[in-house]
């Protein structure tokens, strides 16, 4: 077997469902309203864990990439939901830095992240990050947040990345907790919880 | 413009002269030694910044997947060389979870992990991760590894990954000398140095 060259990664086609309207303009609710959902209709559909997230432009509210958590679909623990959006955000917009355009960029996600996607939300030029249910809420059923910093929104604030929390958290934490009520598989891959 | 759905990430041709023989073996030296080899090629091809990793299975010493970093060349700050090792060995494998196979599996990278590598490497079911410059010498010409715990190492032994530091740590830094000396650009999206 020679090493591969190429990765790639697709969202389910089920997303385009959510996300007909380019030009949309999302309110602030309407915003993490889509993040849930979107983690909500993944587990229903199959395609992966129970996370949602989507980047948008933040003044106009205009959608530019969602997100879902595709780790198990994809064979890949990058493919959490922020990394997902993040990715297919700077893809979009032909950027590595999203910091570098005419328009600001948010990252609304359906649950606080873990020590992987903080680093990606710390690297990707973001102005800002809108949280739903908290760390404990997704350590509540199982899944491990990793080794973050217990300062993780100080650190984002002070590479100016704006970071508020609790918006719709009981709407997100529902969503994960419908998810252990079915029994859904928790991966934390090839070791315990920290 | 609709929302993408597809990312998709490609390694630069010449990474296969480096690496043209799957069924080699390589002693741990030779391992370090081509992870330099590809941080020092990136550089003088001009695909990305000077950094290079790749996967191991770790008792037999085959490759499994290289990688460099790509964040310029593909507009995607994920795209770190430990990231783009991972999400190739990962896909190469069949599997999301490294710890789940046969064997075991290390990564082994010409300078130590950002703070976003960090977390993938917590998440990939790693054995054992092997380190050639420090934090410091990334920081030394530039970079900024982003606000990592202190402690990184004894969180990553704390979920079962060897962390072995210092390995050819001259030459790794060798390199990042030679980037700074050429005037190679440090990108560190949106923000300054924490």
């Amino acid at each position: 077997m020679n090493p591969p060259r190429r990765f790639s990664l697709e969202l389910p086609a089920w997303v385009d469902e959510l996300c007909v309207d380019p030009e949309r303009s999302y309110a602030p609710e309407e915003r993490m309203a889509l993040a849930v959902e979107l983690s909500a209709r993944n587990v229903r559909a199959g395609s992966g864990g129970p996370f949602g997230a989507a980047v948008f432009e933040q003044q106009s509210g205009r959608l530019i990439a969602p997100g879902v958590n595709l780790v198990v679909s994809s064979n890949c623990t990058l493919a959490h939901a922020e990394v997902v959006a993040l990715m297919l955000a700077q893809q979009a917009l032909g950027t590595w830095d999203l910091g570098s355009r005419e328009h600001d960029y948010e990252l609304v996600a359906s649950t606080e992240p873990c020590v992987q996607c903080f680093g990606a939300v710390h690297w990707a030029g973001l102005a800002g990050l809108v949280c739903g249910a908290r760390d404990e809420d997704a350590r509540a059923i199982g899944f491990d947040e990793g080794p973050k910093r217990d300062d993780w929104p100080a650190c984002l604030e002070a590479s100016g990345v704006t970071v508020t929390r609790d918006v719709q958290r009981e709407a997100a934490r529902a969503v994960l907790l419908a998810y252990q009520a079915d029994g859904g598989p928790i991966y934390n891959a090839g070791h315990d919880d920290d």
